[in-house]
């Protein structure tokens, strides 16, 4: 089992030159996640070599600027590239007359159908082989986290089964969730099968610490938190729905996940080194993400 | 005397990984002007090393997405830097409702004023030292050329004035365009000074084969000229409202420029030796426009 994790862009607000607007991707068996849409997201998509057509899903974790300007680009994009397949948005309301208002001054009508979900409470999405989850966190109006979890097909219990003599044709089924009657007797799928870990990756979007995101986030396999700030700056940080780095490690810590991404940097941060060291006093697994870093993750 | 040309993008409709997407700035004795703002281009503007508190006007030749779309992350960037001079935008009616929604949904409001002036036929500015004019043109819509033309201090003629025996403390007023009294009698300012040429920018904007081009460019330091594609596509350039690489040699030549770029590549060429070879059958001034490139003007 395997999914693959983009870093797209790591700026909070102002991009700086080697710090694009916050976007991430999530790919597993073909099916691509976008998350956030920061202006430029269409260049860093590009640059990290994603095929546009594999994005079938784009998350918007709340509505401020650097994290939805650049989806009527993307879209206009995508739509060049003749996409014919559907795209959904999902998001804060606001997109629909956001994305309406920029395809009518641009005199621009997309190449496939455009659903746009506006959320205000959490929602869960079963998409083909991954659960989304949008669940509220501490921001400003209509903010959310995102969680990405892949569904492996269930196990069947071969040992179980071979002991009761129950034939191999029969196993699908039982697998694929159905009862089973044989010899008279009803096989329950739950008996004979079991449900794999799938791979979990949690992004915090903006927020002040969160207790919802270490509910969301416990064992995941990445969990990708904004450290806007350092610890220095806590109050405001705070106050103003953000986090430091210091927080993103105890909340990791927490949350027992197993790799920390750290993101979201201010933009009057350049030397990232005291982000790490902050974050590193709380929980050993904790990195630095990176414009255009890949983290593959394989369970 | 001193002009400076940024090219900030060079590709069109869509971007590649080497070329953003239109726009480009001129900059003279601290003013400058942004001629169009497709997504992305906060960030040329920031690789160039461009401060942003230079930029007084922005001018949006018309308004497709490439060319638009990076208005609002450019102004909240602009405000996040805490500017507190007035902004003027140019452009052809749409952007105040494009700005206002954009905004609204960000929940956003600017830290200066932004003014936008919505234009459907040409028009003149007078900006300190400088004139921006927009000429109509033949795209789609409401599309312009935009001409920037630096207009410097009149000179006085010393030799005639000297002749006449007119104090120097006079000649101040006559070159400020002013009438003076002495001994009796009235000078005028035309007798005694003269308007030196200023530096001239053309760009074309997106658009087929255009006369007004011509007029307008005549005799002008720089042209910067759309090709999006090559002659063996010239009927379908011209059909959908754009110019091929010949056409801009010949509009060059014909305009008698002392320089043309050629720009707005169509992303479905990769090496462009064959635009510099079509423009420069017709021209030999011709150069091809690259992302970040500076032109410096001296008269």
């Amino acid at each position: 089992m395997k999914a693959l994790f983009y870093v797209l862009g790591t700026s909070a607000a102002t991009p700086k030159p080697k710090r694009a607007l916050p976007s991430y991707y999530f790919e597993h068996e073909g099916i691509g996640i976008l998350m956030d849409c920061g202006e430029g997201t269409q260049f860093q998509v590009m640059k990290a070599g994603i095929g546009f057509s594999k994005i079938k899903v784009i998350a918007i974790s709340h509505n401020h600027g650097d994290h939805l300007l650049g989806l009527p680009g993307l879209i206009e994009t995508m739509s060049m590239g003749s996409r014919k397949e559907d795209l959904l948005i999902i998001g804060p309301p606001g997109i629909k007359e956001f994305l309406e208002v920029s395809f009518k001054v641009t005199t621009f009508a997309p190449s496939f159908k455009v659903y746009v979900l506006e959320i205000t409470e959490e929602v869960e999405v079963p998409l083909r082989g991954i659960k989304l989850k949008m669940f509220p966190v501490k921001h400003h109006g209509y903010s959310f986290g995102i969680r990405v979890e892949t569904v492996p097909k269930r196990k069947v219990n071969k040992e179980k089964l071979e002991e009761l003599g129950v034939p191999k044709r029969l196993w699908g089924r039982l697998q694929q969730g159905e009862e089973v009657e044989w010899k008279g007797r009803v096989l329950k799928p739950e008996e004979f099968t079991w449900q794999p870990q799938g791979i979990k990756v949690v992004y915090s979007g903006d927020t002040a610490p969160c207790e919802r995101v270490i509910e969301e986030a416990r064992g995941a396999d990445l969990l990708v938190h904004e450290a806007t700030f350092l610890s220095d700056m806590e109050e405001e940080a705070h106050e103003r729905g953000h986090s430091t780095a210091k927080d993103a490690g105890i909340i990791a810590s927490e949350a027992k996940v197993k790799m920390l991404l750290l993101t979201h940097y201010s933009s009057r941060y350049e030397d990232l080194r005291r982000h790490l060291d902050e974050a590193r006093r709380f929980f050993e697994y904790a990195y630095l993400a990176q414009d255009l870093m890949k983290v593959v993750i394989k369970k």
